[in-house]
């Protein structure tokens, strides 16, 4: 499956309320984000934050997405708003920023993804045109309806912020982070992304986030978890880590003699 | 052509109203640079925000500038202060920082580029040093006079904040950014850098940035543009971009049984 | 343009006598080739011989390349009959051997190249595959047929073998080397690809490959020698290396204020 | 666990009748070599042959199989031996030649990859014995007997040979190729390496090799080949290619909500 | 010598008052940071503010210094918070955050480099927990403890806001930059980290930070300042460049015929 | 120092007898080779045969060491003829090839080496040509005698065909291994280049060298040895490995509080 120009982009579907499963790239290999999307999943989160990715290998693994059909998202590292508009310049279809706290970081996420009048993108996307096989006036008239930015929610701090985090204009959904979330709520000591505190918190941002018209996105370490997630109203759930999915099939074929 | 240590800097040749064109450098192998400095340009600029180089290919890269004996240029990524520093440190001649919008942008700016007392940069220019082949202390004597600090002035903000920031000690001129100017202007509805409002600004900013006895250099799409800069007064122009060069070189050559 | 698997081969189309012209990739990046393919040519070749490519940029250069649309072939070095198949395990959809000057070198090259029983390629090309969105299983019934392997003539003794090298079962074709030619022809003395001498023995290399039911191919410097290449009867023009494109292009870009 | 230099080595493991697993390393990235020594293999077998590595990540990934406390095995691309001898400099424990046919070709194999008087392998290994803890002239008392020379059984041509190969001295065992030996028996018809006629060849190849009093290694597609393989006497077994492991698992990951 | 899990912890072997020598790396080559690890230093430094590192560097530098059994530490360019946690994330048992001038800096530092409740650290450790062999839980249990923040005082801002850095809770201790000392306190007029005074600064920090309970570092360029620092009670010194270790040695060893 | 394209090559400064002493680069990384250059080496070697170096860090490293002034030689994988020639269009000015023991590996050296009708070294020396600053037929003109053809001199079988293969035309000179040597002439027992039996068979290579005509150089491994060789008329001596100059430095500064 090879996407053309005219596939319906990510945000498209999303809006359409089409749940899609991303992978979780945090190996920086740009062969392996392919492999990753042709495996089945709609999307590829290449992570920098807690992954291996640096701005190089986003650059490329963006395009090796883009070979595999699948459509290419990027966790940024905390607070690194220059590298939210260089994402998107590389092509990817939607950019996530961690510990998203407070209106003003809301604020000064959808500064650095959208184009003027919404934010203060600066120009210059011609790599993600050409992946797009669109012209620059192309890209321009749809990129801020067509490039998401996506707010993490995973600390006491943006659950207070929330309805006014939703309310900011160009912010087009959450991300929920529930490892942060169980270590934040437990004031550091334990990271129980299951419990049931955490996914009774995680049901009540999709709640909210779907009443405010916004995208409803959240990690999933386990499977029942991911199936629990679409049921509370999430519809962009990751699920599978490249490093956990080598390693476990791996644990399972070194043991073939024992 | 190689430099030499006691060819004339950059600094030096703008600040003798020379006239510079410098390549721009988007992609992020240094042999690319190298071969744009051998192809007759003054200058090499690497392009960190809209481009594809990082860290590694801007250190890299202003090397192999320097065997082109070109002057290196670095563009930051926006707010990316530290890798002013760095790239300083690597031997660029001149840092251009987007998106410099209030005197407080132009002195985290100044800041980060001189060193005490003119501004905060901390010392470890070995490599820039012995690129330049001088010793340490040689380096540091010359450094904030040969090293330049360029602001893009590329909104209305900054605009609005032209001679103040053109007042700052130790910015060495602007950088006008005529694809963003024309975005912002329009509030989002359009890039036409070649436009006559773009075009009256960059003129405007030309005379008041002289008048401040400061370096203006501007992005220039077309060739009119370069010339037309020129008789604005601005000395260092910006024309050709190593993406756009070879594949408009490349539709032609391909063409070659039509 | 995005080729996908029901698009015909590379092969295909010049067995159906299309004119194909393909880029000459010199630079080991994986974007400048695939900004050839998007430019207008067919094919972009990689090179191994005389330009910088290594295994790694081939490896990730054929991925690039096929994102772009294009078919991708690979020159190896001289007598490197293992790249020969790595680069087909890679996925390229033709390989060029340099100075095959013999029967035997032209064995070597069906050997390395072709499966049994027409050669001995080793079982492996599960890459090769997956860019062509194909099974294994598919892979091999059609990868004799599908895969190119072309052979250099450029030298006295292979003019003299031509027509036995021509008769190898499992070499497609052969691709002519206007500047070795040149260089051998007149031991030593001259580099002139455009001379009479050279254009004279390669308008024979065409008519006896034609003959002989098989692709011809040739390196065209100038581009009045690729249309006289077509007259001739060659259907696989390699015209534009990409650091030449480049330096043109920037040579007239950086004179722009002369 | 981390391999100290006390630890027995690969090649007395296998000689003491140990049966081992290996993983099949075909991604040129050191930290998945790193990652799969880690999911419980005895070793990491990095393939220069089909898979992606090249010099680079086999010099890199060698040193992170290192770190991971498994042992760290490559397979050369077809007759490369100057590749036998640079990879035991960097460290690997053996070396697995693919297409050995011939007694020609085991006496080249053993020529690279033994120092004199057995081979004439030359003299180099400060990177290997750097990272097994020992000094240059300890490693050239251990390393004819602690370095493995592996030749590939995997052709008619192999099979007639297979005395006379496992006869040359310093030829430390043979390991089989099941999908080649499924393609050349059937005359390139077909690659079905758990067909009767494969498995019987390969329990042969095991005697003998065992009668001769040399390792057998296999390759093995499927986890009851495996087990079949260590009843019919081979020791060193390969199973579980890195790119498959991660696809494998990641399509039932991303199949969660279906 | 390979560093086990059992091993103590830089941290705790600071904190026991043992002194520690560390090498500075400041290119960008994972193979130098384990020669340098293997060279008797107790640490290895990777520098990412004046030297060549960057993420993709540190990343498999870290891993190639555990290999060496030495500790590894980073320390990142000014102000690049987001920097700290991703070198704690890939192993790092220190960074050293250049330029904290105040409590706020101190407590930014702190910010990333704790979990919470102490500072706000996000969740993703795994890498790190894999080089050190522990479970997630585990590192979480120690990681506060067990990797340490230290802060680079090196202007008379910082020295007159000592106490109070000192007195933040989660900062583990400092470190001192002799060369911006010098540049700093002179106004920029020279560099001579030997100078009286700036030894006399530094010996007072030192003091001051053992009254605060916490660890002292120091870079030192010659042998005797490291021999003082120690007697002043620094017990984490820098000393030894490896590019100017490498520029002496081969210095030398080029004269070998004068 | 930087070489301008009028400086002698290494080339004629080793025909007009005068010595140079190369540095010998094993590790991967064109900075250290640049790094190398600047410390007083004539020349740069870089080693791909038991050292790090690849085509890439090669074609890299020449461009690094270009840019130090100082001249750069290129050791080759045993055999590995298609490199000989690649690394010559890379820009190196002297090629070594390893255990050539026969007229017919120098013969096969010469051809790789040489262009028409010297030998067989095929057309597409463009990179070279740049690095030099000179036109592609002022290149043709001048490379079989400005670019070297270095045979190693290495095992017993060398010794006996040492006068013939001093006499193959185009073979400019040997170079002497005394680890091999010692290794060979030993039958494996030992590895001792100082030895007074290698140092004999070196002074009698270096003697009858020179009686043909032809330049004479060594590895040393010490201090003395190189002034020794010297002395027995050598000219081009190896003294100095990147890997050793750095450990030893660095334990030397390790120990700095001992
Ligand atoms: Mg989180
Ligand atoms: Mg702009
Ligand atoms: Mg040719
Ligand atoms: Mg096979
Ligand atoms: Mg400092
Ligand atoms: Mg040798």
């Amino acid at each position: 499956m090879t996407a053309s120009s005219s596939s319906p982009s990510l945000a498209e579907r999303l809006r359409h309320d089409e749940a899609i499963v991303t992978a979780w790239s945090s190996l920086a290999m740009p062969m392996l984000a392919e492999a990753l999307g042709r495996s089945g999943y709609g999307a590829v989160t290449l992570d920098m934050q807690h992954g291996q990715h640096d701005i190089a290998s986003v650059r490329e693994g963006i395009a090796a997405t883009r070979l595999s059909g699948a459509h290419s998202v990027v966790r940024t590292p905390v607070d690194d708003f220059a590298s939210v508009s260089r994402v998107l310049d590389f092509g990817a279809e939607a950019v996530i920023m961690p510990m998203v706290n407070s209106v003003d970081d809301a604020l000064a996420l959808v500064g650095a993804a959208k184009f003027p009048p919404m934010g203060a993108r600066s120009w210059g996307p011609h790599r993600a045109a050409m992946l797009k096989g669109e012209s620059p006036a192309a890209y321009l008239a749809g990129a801020n309806r067509e490039t998401l930015a996506l707010a993490m929610i995973e600390t006491p701090a943006a659950l207070a912020a929330l309805d006014d985090i939703l309310a900011v204009d160009g912010l087009d959904g959450v991300f929920v982070g529930p490892g942060d979330l169980s270590l934040t709520l437990s004031a550091g000591a334990e990271v129980v992304p299951g419990s049931d505190r955490v996914q009774t918190v995680a049901a009540d941002i999709a709640v909210r986030t779907r009443a405010a018209g916004k995208i409803a996105g959240i990690f999933c370490n386990a499977a029942e978890d991911a199936r629990g997630a679409q049921k509370m109203g999430f519809r962009f759930m990751a699920h599978g880590v490249d490093m956990s999915l080598l390693m476990e099939a791996a644990g399972a074929a070194s043991a073939v003699l024992d």
